[in-house]
């Protein structure tokens, strides 16, 4: 038996997440359908991060063991035939035995995508959340700040959350003003923001929760000082709504 | 009764085209539905192209007649409220009487992606074409310069084509390679290609057509100077393949 890493990529609008869910379609699930077409083995793949529904990945991390001989060049585009067009491994290559997609990973960045441009576009709507309104991006600043470091989010985590400590290190958040957007090679009037937060792990929707609270603080609906006070409450009720799916990408696991 | 022209961007991804046909999703039957919901009225409205199915648009531009009263920022949001979200009105004006979607466009421009990054992208797949190969640009635009002007364009028009008269004129053809691309905010290396076509009318397919051919150029597989031969032959049979419709845009049109 070996150990082979993925580097996988896709575009989760069509699917119910990461995990495998019988009678839904799921990334676990495509990748496992495909990895039995290729090796003819019942293969379980481990992925390092468990997007959820509608969630995309620039690059996801997982692994799984195999008998098969093949070599990883031949994996990569034997998966890629056999996977649909949303899905796509960009490399495969051995890892040691020890090594595991979740616990070995030194951290993970995640990026949420808010457009909020006058001129609307169909083509970012897919990949962000359109946001019609003016956000106070020094207020959004100032509220990730009290964010920073290592704290029980549980005023961020998802009811459903099954992790058993609620205690996480953020490292960090930038929030960065795009005044224009460039779809593949089109222009458009921005502005957009990007925020990227960089955590060893995250709970169940922290990213997407921390979000949409940055975005009631960017509108003036919480005061950015009131953030620090939503953390100590440990209260969900206090904190914003869960950001839409859409806008976060799964951008890069350092390990 | 007042003349209303719209600019409206879409994703042509989920639609059988501009044009409205029974049982099938379109863009014209899209508009149409929504045009009722909001004015009460059937009304038909005049695309400036009939883009096929798949086929995207950043600035398609129609027109339609309107006994309602509504103001045009009015129109323009009730419209969104009753679109699928891959369609979206822009912008809506009173325009004069005599204002013809397509016959009083000045011209329009076509644009083209095509992908052949090694590091091949989900996300740039949906809206260019993947060619996992080398293609040699300077023989793409020493083939493009062949197709300027003024020329009967039958072996690059489709069978289905109900123009009587196959005279087109090309007034430009741009050809950019692009190191590296961006999605939204995300950096893929290239290389990619965008190729844009600007004529006042097109035959059917022509654009793909031709997209298809310079690829074959571009490939080694078509000298640049038969392109020469293939146009003067008005011989479909000589041209190449029809580039897939996921990659193009219709770009802009002036009046």
């Amino acid at each position: 038996m070996r150990k082979i890493r993925l580097t996988i990529q896709y575009d989760g609008t069509g699917y119910s997440g990461w995990q495998i869910q019988e009678n839904e379609p799921t990334i676990q699930g495509e990748m496992e359908k495909a990895l039995f077409t290729v090796t003819g083995e019942q293969i379980r793949i481990m992925g390092a991060s468990r997007t959820d529904a509608g969630v995309h990945a620039l690059e996801q991390v997982a692994g799984f063991e195999t008998a098969s001989t093949l070599e990883n060049d031949v994996i990569t585009r034997a998966l890629n035939a056999n996977l649909p067009h949303d899905i796509r491994v960009i490399n495969a290559c051995e890892c040691p035995d020890d090594f595991h997609p979740r616990y070995s990973a030194r951290h993970k960045i995640y990026s949420y995508l808010i457009s909020h441009t006058s001129a609307y576009s169909v083509f970012l709507r897919r990949y962000s959340w359109n946001l019609p309104y003016t956000l106070k991006y020094d207020d959004m600043k100032e509220a990730a700040g009290f964010l920073l470091g290592t704290h029980d989010y549980s005023s961020f985590r998802a009811s459903g959350c099954s992790s058993k400590n609620p205690v996480r290190s953020i490292e960090s958040i930038d929030i960065t003003v795009l005044s224009s957007v460039d779809f593949i090679s089109f222009h458009f009037d921005g502005p957009a923001i990007k925020i990227s937060i960089r955590a060893r792990s995250f709970l169940r929707h922290m990213v997407r929760n921390i979000i949409g609270t940055l975005v009631e603080t960017g509108r003036g609906k919480i005061s950015p000082l009131k953030i620090k006070e939503i953390l100590t409450s440990k209260d969900r009720c206090l904190a914003g709504q869960t950001a839409p799916a859409c806008g976060l990408f799964l951008e890069k696991i350092d390990y």
